[in-house]
């Protein structure tokens, strides 16, 4: 997700766009990116491990981008 | 996220490079879009309503996507 400072310009569209619907009363809208992962680990601690390596080298650009994440086993 | 069945070339080309970061045992990773979205409604059913309304008409390509919510009361 864009930082809580920062302006998203994609989100502030589809909040125009949302008003056609009859969808006033839409006060804020922000648009990031899902990234959906599956992956063998030992045990929770690893697999918070690579996740945290995926997301700061390679998913999120942490400079206008927070990211959080939930770990399923299955 | 793009339907299960649809190739996902974003998601292909992280699985790709997230060789490179040692986590190699990473089999799948799909990329889809991660809206947040602020707004009034008088209960959970016109909640519900409102989001289905702007998942469908505006926010997915029902086509290619699929997609789920979450309603959180704050």
């Amino acid at each position: 997700m864009p930082h809580e400072g920062l302006l998203d310009p994609q989100g502030k569209t589809v909040l125009n766009n949302l008003k056609h619907l009859h969808l006033s009363d839409v006060s804020d809208v922000r648009i990031g990116r899902h990234v959906s992962m599956q992956f063998e680990a030992a045990n929770a601690e690893e697999a918070k491990e690579k996740v945290e390596t995926a997301c700061q080298k390679l998913l999120a650009n942490l400079i206008v981008e927070t990211y959080r994440y939930e770990i399923k086993e299955g």
